[in-house]
Parts: C-alpha cells; sequence; structure tokens
C-alpha cells in the first residue's frame, strides 16, 4: 500500500483593498486550504472567491477562525475568556459555512490562526468545548491542530481530530513551534528535507536532533514570500519518495 | 377562527461594554425577534447570550444581518455592489446560524437592517439572489420584509417571503416608512392604535389616509427608549381585541 | 493654606449608537476629565461633543488613549511591542488634539486606559519614550498616572508626570488596583471614606492596613451605573473636610 | 525664470501585515507625498515609517484622510452629515500631525482621499468648515483639491487651497475624474503627454478634446500597479521639456 500525506496551506487572507499570498499558484501544489473567515483576514468576497477557487482546484476546505484583530493579523495573543474563544471560532466557522453552503460547498475541518491556534493548542478544555460545539453545526467535522494536550484530549473524549505541524517553522527540542511575527524567505529544499522526514512521522529539531512528530499534514504559510515555490518543491520531493500528496480530509465538492 | 398576528423586534444590539435595549423586559411582550450578527450591532458573545434567551423566551429567532458599519449602526446608505451585499448577507446569517446551532437552536427567518433593509426592500434582484443561496444553508428560510417589490419578486420566483412593516414608524401616502436617525419616545396609545390597523391590514399615514397594509408581523424598534413599553401597550391592545399575538415563524427551539 | 485635591474621571466612552455614562451629570462633581479616543470608545462627533461639554463645565481636558479594541473597551492586555504601543498613543492624543484645536481647547494631560495604563505604568521604558514624544506635540504635558516604576522614572528623567490613583477599586496590601472586567455599583460612602484617606497620602487595603498613597488626583470610573451618586457624594465629603476640589491642571479654554 | 510643477502621490496606504504600493520606490520621483491616516489605510505604524521616510527622501509631506471604511478602501461614497465628515478629517488630520510632531516634521497640506475627496471637492460648506478648523490646528495648512466649487469658495474665503488633479485617471468632458474601483496598468508614455498638458495648464479628456486645467500638482495613484514606472517616466518627460519637478509646498524637515 502507498503512502499518503498531506500538505495543507493557509488561504484568502487578503482584505478588501488588500492582497496577501498568490492562492492561484499555491492551490496547485496543496491538498487542503485553511480559509481566513474576517477576524484576522478575509473579507466575504474574498471568502467566496477562495472556497469556489479551491473547490475548483479540488482540495479539502476548512474555516481558519482568529482572533479579533486585523491589525495584528491574529498573531497578537489577545487574552480571551474561555467562552469568548469558543464564540469567536463558531461565529467565524459559522460565517465560512454560510458562504460555503450557498456554494453547495462542504466544510472538511477547522483549524484555529495564529494565537488562538496556540490557544486551543494548549487549552484542552476549549478543545473539547468548541469541537463539542462544531459537532451540533456539522456532525464529524474534525479540529486540524498539532499534536499534544489538545489533540489528546480530543482524542479521549471520542471527537474528531487530525494532527499537523508547519514544515516551514523552527522545532524546539519540545516539539514547539517557533513562531516569528512576520514570516521570511526559507530555503525550500530546507523545507523539503523536513517535509520528508515528517511524512514518516519525525522532524528535526534547531539543535539537529530528529525527534517523532506523528502528524497527518504538513502546514506552509501561505503568506511567506516563497510559500509557492516551497509547495512546489516540497511536492515534487514527496512524490519523488513515492509519496501520493492527498489530502487527509474529503474535498469541499 | 382566531386572527392571530407576529410582533417582532430587533434584539442584541448591544456591542462589548456598550448596552442597547432591555431585551429581558422586551422578550415579554413580542413573538418573533431579529438578531444582530456582528456588522452593525452584536457579538458573537451578545449573539449566544440573546438567541438562548429568545429561545427560552418561545420565540422565533432570526437573523438580522446590516451593513458593516458598527460606528453608523448599519443605519448609512453604503453603496455596495449587489455581490458584497449578498456575501455580507450570506456571512452574517452564517455565523449565526454557526452560533445557533451549538445551542441547537434553529433560524426561523432572516430580516436584513437599517439601510440593507432598504436594499433589499427596493432591488428584487439582490432579494431573490439572497434568497436562492439561503435556500442552500437552510430550506425553507423566509426573508421578512416590506410589502414592495422584492417581496412580490420573491413571492413570484415560489421563493419564501414574510411581510411585515414597522409599526411605530410613520408612515407616507406611498406606504413607505419616514425613517428616524436615532428613535425617539412614541406615544405608546398612537402606536397600539396603528397595531389594531395593521392587525387588519391598514395602516394610517402622516396625512391621516388610511392605506392597505398587507402584513403578517409588525415590528417595534428595541432601541426605542420606550420600546418596553410600546410593546406592552400594543399587546394589551391586540389582545383586548381578541387577536391572539403569536408568531408568524415556528419557535427556535 | 487650603487643602485641594483634583477628582478625575474618563469621558466620551459613548461609541456611535451606543451611550455610556452620564457625562453631563458627572461634570459636575469632578474638575478633570479624561477623553477617550476611538481606539476602546470614542469616535470624532462624540470626542467633540465631550471636548466642548468639559470645556463649558471649566474642567481640566486630558487625553484617554486605550488599546485598539473596540469589543474589549480597551481592557484586555494586547501583547504590542513597545513601538506600537507608543505609536498608538501618539494616533490617539494626536486626535484628540486635532479636534481640540479646531474649538481652541488646550489638553491638560495624558492618562493611559484600561490595560494600556496598567503597561504604561508598569514599563518605565515605555512611559518615558511616550512622554518624551508627547513634549514635541505640546510641550509641558505631563502623564497622569499611578506611583510606581514609571512614574518614578518620569520624575528622574524630569519629564512632567502627575500621580493618581482610583479611589473606587479595591487596593491589594503592595498599593496595586485590583480590576474588575465590568465596573459594578459601589457604596458611594466607602469610596467618600476612601477619598478622604486619599486626599491625605493614604489609602485602606482590602485587608483594613492603611498604606501610603502619594497622589494628587482620584479617579472615578465613569461607566460604573452609580458612578454620578459616587462622585457626588465623595465631593460632598471632600468639601465638607474643606478640602478644595480643584483640578490639578489647568483647564481647558 | 523656469517653470516648476509638483507631483504628489498617495502613500502609507499598508495596513498591518498587508502591503500596498512601493513607497521606496515612488518616493524618488513624486515631489508631495499624501500620508493615510487609518480610516481608510494606514496605522499608527505605518504612518511614522511613511513620515520619516518621506521626510528623508526631502518630501512635502500632507494628510490624506478617508471614509471609516477599511473594508471598502474608502472609495464608497459612505453618506455622512457634513458635521461627521468635519470631524472624521480633524480626527485623522490631527492624528497624523501628532505622530509627524513626535519626529519633529511639519505637515504641508490636507488631501482627502477617495470618496470624501469628491465629496469635499464638491461641497463647498464643507471644505470651508474643514478649512476653518485647520487653520486653528495649524496656520496657514492648505486643503490640495481640484479645481471646482470647493475650491473657489475656499479661494473666495481668503482660505489656503492648492489645485491638483490626477494625471492617471481619464477626464471627461466637464473636466470631471472617470474613478476605477481598482487602479489597473495604465501606459506610462500616456500619462506622461498628460501630464506635459497638465504642466501647461491643460488635460486632454477621453473625447480627445484639449481642455483648461488650471493646477499647480498632478496626482500618481500609489496603489496602481505599475505606479513607480510612470511616476519615474512622467517626472523625465517634465524635467526633459525643461520643468523643474518641486514640492507646490514646503517639505516637512
Amino acid at each position: 500500500m502507498m503512502k499518503t500525506f498531506d500538505i495543507n496551506a493557509d488561504a484568502g487572507e487578503s482584505f478588501g483593498r488588500w492582497k496577501l499570498g498568490d492562492d492561484a499558484e499555491l492551490f496547485k501544489y496543496v491538498t487542503t486550504v485553511n480559509v481566513a473567515c474576517g477576524y484576522h483576514a478575509g473579507d466575504p468576497s474574498t471568502m467566496r472567491e477562495t472556497l469556489c477557487r479551491a473547490r475548483d482546484s479540488g482540495l479539502a476546505i476548512g474555516a481558519h477562525p482568529g482572533f479579533p484583530d486585523l491589525l495584528g493579523f491574529g498573531r497578537r495573543a489577545l487574552p480571551v475568556t474561555q467562552s469568548d474563544a469558543v464564540d469567536y471560532i463558531l461565529y467565524q466557522v459559522g460565517a465560512l459555512h454560510g458562504i460555503a453552503a450557498s456554494e453547495n460547498i462542504r466544510l472538511s475541518h477547522v483549524k484555529p490562526h495564529g494565537s488562538l491556534y496556540a490557544e486551543v493548542a494548549r487549552n484542552p478544555g476549549l478543545a473539547v468545548e468548541v469541537s463539542i460545539q462544531l459537532q451540533r453545526l456539522q456532525s464529524g467535522l474534525p479540529i486540524l491542530i498539532s499534536p499534544g494536550a489538545s489533540a489528546l484530549a480530543l482524542k479521549e473524549a471520542g471527537l474528531p481530530v487530525v494532527h499537523e505541524n508547519a514544515v516551514d517553522l523552527d522545532f524546539d527540542d519540545q516539539g514547539q513551534n517557533i513562531i516569528e511575527r512576520t514570516p521570511s524567505q526559507k530555503d525550500p529544499d530546507a523545507v523539503a528535507a523536513q517535509a520528508l522526514l515528517m511524512a514518516n512521522g519525525q522532524a528535526r529539531t534547531v539543535s539537529g536532533t530528529v525527534i517523532p512528530m506523528p502528524v497527518q499534514s504538513m502546514c506552509i504559510h501561505g503568506d511567506r514570500p516563497n510559500a509557492v515555490e516551497i509547495a512546489r518543491v516540497v511536492r515534487q520531493a514527496l512524490e519523488k519518495s513515492e509519496i501520493i500528496v492527498r489530502s487527509v480530509f474529503e474535498t469541499g465538492s
């Protein structure tokens, strides 16, 4: 049996007059997209355009809710109550679900963005509450998140979860991503090397150590200046190693 | 057979620290509420609280999408393209639908707010496109709007529409509401007199003329200073006249 | 020589359709106001109205910049870089200064709001940088802040600073305010007792201990439900004790 | 005596994570910039960076206030009251003035943006009221606007005004610009031909007619995809024709 692996990328992160990322090119190489929902980026028209482009590209399509902070692009850790965080996520997933439904597109997953991702990943109570509520909106809708306390809690609660991690960020020896405020150029070959490890359940840390990284999907940040080239090189490297690049989710159409 | 009539009111129009309207009191007298969805008023936590309070009060619960203009409370006519207007509505209805679903609450209708209401009411192409898309989110979901070009177009297209009009605004002789920028006190007895006319398919204009007003629901503006008293007096007047005050929609739970 | 003391209050914290606080009543009892500048509350028209009302009431008028978080009313600690914090403050003070200038009103001071207040109070580098830049906008413009690290650093750098503290919040034994997310009713007489202590350079903590509190102004939160009554009772108590209630700053006109 | 002419461009129209225009390159060719102030584009940090870059490039630096509509980039005609429009302008000019002052930079003018520009240009009462109020913030501060009713009213009232028009937009035979929702590529040589006419007080309309165009400055839109190339070619063409390209205003430092 052939090994398969998923490449996910954030998408639809433009806002009104401002464009970010080259979704049309990126969608040639990734298999799953996380669509911004208006709080950190994205607006209703951008959301619809992104949904349709992703559907036409045959991708799996998830929601990418963030903190309500356009100015900080959702990368600042706004201290909110757990109930506020749940409400922000349901609002945004619902909004994308509404536009998706109007195009007969079905969401495949929910992946929080930026600092809200970090909060969901480390707060099992929040992750479980969000997931329970999401099941009432769409039964079976999984959260896409890094391995850790929340992923474990979701699994133990019998709630749907898929593991991922960023292939284009550095890891410390505890397997934590080292976040950049604004993504910069990365060497595509270095990322591709990490991608091959990750497709085999491993990752190399900044100290050179190889650690277990049990994920089913790897993320490439769409707002990195050379995101398209990275995605292309990573995909080629995976396919050369006879790994079938395919979404871990069902596609949107 | 007893005559029935519906009283609808806008609700959930607080925003963060700012409170507006006395929903808890108002919900004792109205039968249908239109819940703000975050663009002109409302925020995710207010939306959830309003949804739950309305459900617990046994009311029918609809979405109340507006223009993206918190500062102007959605009462300024932002000139947007038709596709932007459609996208703004689907985004907001979807957002409320998402939070409602997480509470096992079913939406009963969609009523646009303020200047977006005026735009939907007079632009049949917009109304029909919105309705077609809403059917894909929730089959049978009606638009609540004043009689006129768009209401007619929806009906002719076989799309669900319910007629309403504001009982607490003045009408000109063409049956058009005369909009106030900020609602002020109104004499409850005068509104009640208009309500009795409206429950019989009529309305009195500012010139004193009585015109046909074929509506199934009458709206009281929840942000009017004495909205609660108006609602109480109107409801009493209707019930005294042996009109059963009951929602034209199914309730949310 | 008579003892004098200043009562300051936040003002202009309405936003568009939403009203907060009863500035007209409050202005009868306080001597200094801090005017919201649009980031946590306030909008250009509210700012102008508040400036004119404060000027007509003979009050000293300062700027009250906050974090860019209308939804959280500036009470959430947004983690921002020091340079972002400086820029946010200059932007907002400049905006108020612009409208004030158009009314020939002169600003008397700058007091940050909510979580930005806490940040300025504890980060001397930020406080000094803000003050240096404010001097270039208006020479001599002081920061109004609680005693502590930043107040000391400003003084040592020869920069203008005036000490204040909240008379309507509890103190812990370290002299730190215990912040409420949303201010609730307070017993006016209890606040008045604290006010008399404060006018004498002292304050009582939650444990009952009396600690030194070397301030020249005391703050009453205008968004507390009974803020007007508290201000009235505090002012009467001070005047009964032959303390002249007078702004520590020059008035705006 | 040599003829001189001014080229102005909008600048600082990035917002947070989103970049727009290539200010660093554009500033090599233009002589005056209009800096976005946060309502349609721009944020406090972008404003400071833009002010400093413009000062270091020896340019004249004005404020570029717009409607409060980030999503629409200030290009949608929000129907506001005259007093709201005045307040929005004073707020934004004040904000930029505050940050500029902190860098010891002096503003040279105010040019409204997008739909607010159109409103100021055609409403003499608004233009005069804005100008009167601006004089109280900074005596002598001119409005930069197209020739027409408001420009005339300002002149007749003895208020400072400088005439400009867009060299990269088409004109109808009445001398009105034909606005694009989103600027697209333009042929630099065609714009340069128009620039030479404009430097001589004329302009060619879409019908080919040459009409009088008595302006002292011409505008190039910085968010046009090939804005930098247009600016370079226009500047070369003017200099080749022995026109000294120099700001009509004093520079910021």
